[in-house]
């Protein structure tokens, strides 16, 4: 008498979660410094500084009683207004307190868009591949809606409109954005999302209804060339509501702290933001955690130091290319996702597995045929897996 | 294009919620000290100190990427082993990291056990009246369910035993129980519980499937008498999950900590675990805050300085009752849930609003014709407060 998919779901595991337990098992056995584990995307670069003396700041200067407190279930107010005008700096926007709503993470955050905008069980909500599998737990189970998935383009990565647009019909929602991209670690072009923005709005008016852009941005700040922009999709289309979370930007992802941007441009603006926060309330979020509400707000516009992934990337990227994998060149996050070689990719990740090498099957973010490997490891890891994946490519090519 | 009971919830904050904004509007207006705040559960007793202290050691002490790392979904496990050995040695029980889940606080605990026992729109889950209020929203929209209300026993506000059992039928999922009660701050007898297990092992036959009592608990540590006795309900009834939060205990509402417990007697406990799991993922909780995992696990069987709120129940038991107002005398929680008087509770708490004094209509908590007076306040504000008590006594009388 316990609900069957909900089961299920906890019975397994993700794929990324059970390569994550099994990499602690096996670091138990033989020590961390012997498990290369490129399965999860847990930042190995710390915190920077000044969250470590936002903390003490906070702990020494204010009331505890105020900074463990319950806050507007919204996030506290000065927290809001802080955060919007970094923003505003950055893109040049005009955003206050009432166009965010602090949430327990980017997770919380999709959750929440995902329960706000679904009225039937027959809506849907476009995914682009390769894709973080997670989203089809929140949209399926989570919302009770459906999760449609769109290929991408062959080559590249980027998004392939034709297919997107067979894919959109009168039960489109919204359509799901994740660039930098988990996991191929591409950033779509300002071409791709001025495309995008024109077909969802050529859609929106056939359908007559708006089908909006859920733009999912933890890695917004994680690119390494200085001629890499990542567009801010709020301003190429209107109904774009961002999820952003400060685990790979601060490298918090145990924190649990994000927020959802609601711009004033979003159609219904009021009611849209309304029905955020009821979705959080329906979910039992009772208000993002406080005391990293204000060191978010601290640390507004800061990032860890991101150099070590620009470094692991090239090393990687050029190590494999070397070695006679095929991929595409990541622009940001933290991943890296070239073919599989000689064998379907569970097959690969497995046989990776045995020499303690532990990357993840890309049919997992529906991508067959293809790995993700996480870089946000040290280098040094990098360095004594290479000889590994040498020897993969060698044994399976 | 809003999934409209979701944005009406958005749209109609929760009368506590509504209370607690205007509260803080008018603090802004003429000054927090002219606010008489009895409206919500937030601590006005800061968190012990070594709450803060833990917090400098593990930051001073642990590596800052494993501190604010993803934990296991499940939580840390030396996290959930530290938890269960202080229950064990409080209880005398023999729990292990196994029996364990951290949650994003006791909404999110109990929000994760109403999706895991929720199998169709048929099951109905029993709320006891007076009840805490966001539970309605977190079994219907949160878990797709329905809420079944049982008025309390007149005079006393224990279960009324009659009456429960009149409204399980084979829909009947399980039983929530919240004592220490929030709102009425009874305790529920060790005779009551007797009875309600024995109802509820009764019951679970008759209809060949587990009823489940799920125990809300974050004021079992909150007791001023000391012959008040909280049954431990696991040692009571089997089919127990136990939904804890450090919200009042150490005083940190907005961290958002707590766990699930689920006892090997649970049946089908490997099931019923993996169940919590799948549906904690399902809601988009991905690990509980890790840096407050780490605190739960320092501060184990540690509380707040808890005697203001037993000298603020006297203070207010004994001049709310020599006033004229009839209310049972609460053993534990930080309320008190007098009748109104010479009017209904809604008219009376508006009247009360225009002296600045907020307190929350007892309809709110199923339970009209009262009102919830949370006296977690600083005792000078109870003090300064009660000759409003004093002059709405004589006005409406």
């Amino acid at each position: 008498m316990l609900n069957p998919s909900v089961l299920a779901l906890g019975q397994k595991r993700s794929t990324i979660r059970e390569l994550f337990e099994f990499g602690n098992r096996r670091a138990a056995k033989i020590g961390r410094e012997n498990v290369f584990d490129f399965s999860i995307g847990n930042p190995n670069v710390p915190a920077p500084d000044t969250v470590r003396q936002a903390i003490f700041d906070i702990l020494n200067q204010e009331d505890p009683a105020v900074t463990h407190g319950y806050t507007s279930a919204q996030g506290a107010d000065f927290v809001r207004e802080t955060i919007a005008q970094d923003l505003n700096r950055r893109f040049g926007t005009a955003y206050g307190a009432r166009n965010l709503y602090m949430t327990v993470g980017a997770a919380a955050a999709l959750s929440i868009c995902f329960k706000a905008l679904t009225v039937s069980a027959e809506d849907e909500f476009i995914v682009l591949a390769p894709y973080f599998p997670e989203y089809l737990v929140f949209i399926g189970e989570g919302a009770g809606a459906k999760p449609v998935i769109v290929p991408p383009r062959a080559g590249d990565f980027q998004i392939d409109l034709d297919a997107l647009a067979r894919a959109i019909g009168p039960h489109t929602r919204a359509v799901v954005v994740n660039s930098p991209n988990n996991p191929s670690g591409v950033v779509y072009s300002e071409e791709t999302i001025r495309g995008l923005a024109g077909l969802l709005a050529q859609k929106s008016q056939e359908f007559g209804q708006p089908i909006y852009i859920i733009s999912d941005e933890p890695y917004r700040e994680l690119v390494y060339d200085a001629d890499t922009v990542v567009p801010f999709l709020p301003q190429y289309y209107d109904n774009t509501l961002v999820c952003y979370s400060y685990s790979k930007s601060l490298s918090l992802p145990g924190e649990r702290i994000g927020y959802v941007l609601i711009p004033d441009a979003v159609q219904d603006f009021a009611d849209t933001y309304a029905a955020v926060c009821g979705a959080g309330r329906v979910l039992g979020y009772v208000n993002a955690p406080s005391l990293f509400q204000r060191v978010a707000a601290r640390c507004a516009g800061q990032t860890s130091d991101l150099s070590v992934y620009a470094k692991n990337r090239d090393l990687l990227y050029g190590a494999l290319t070397a070695y006679g994998y095929d991929c595409v060149k990541p622009q940001g996050a933290f991943y890296i996702f070239p073919q599989t070689l000689g064998m379907d990719d569970y097959a690969f990740c497995e046989k990776a597995k045995q020499y303690d090498l532990l990357v993840v099957p890309g049919t997992d973010f529906g991508a067959p045929g293809y790995m993700r490997i996480s870089y946000c490891v040290q280098t040094e890891t990098i360095e004594r897996a290479l000889p590994i994946f040498e020897r993969l490519a060698r044994e399976c090519r």
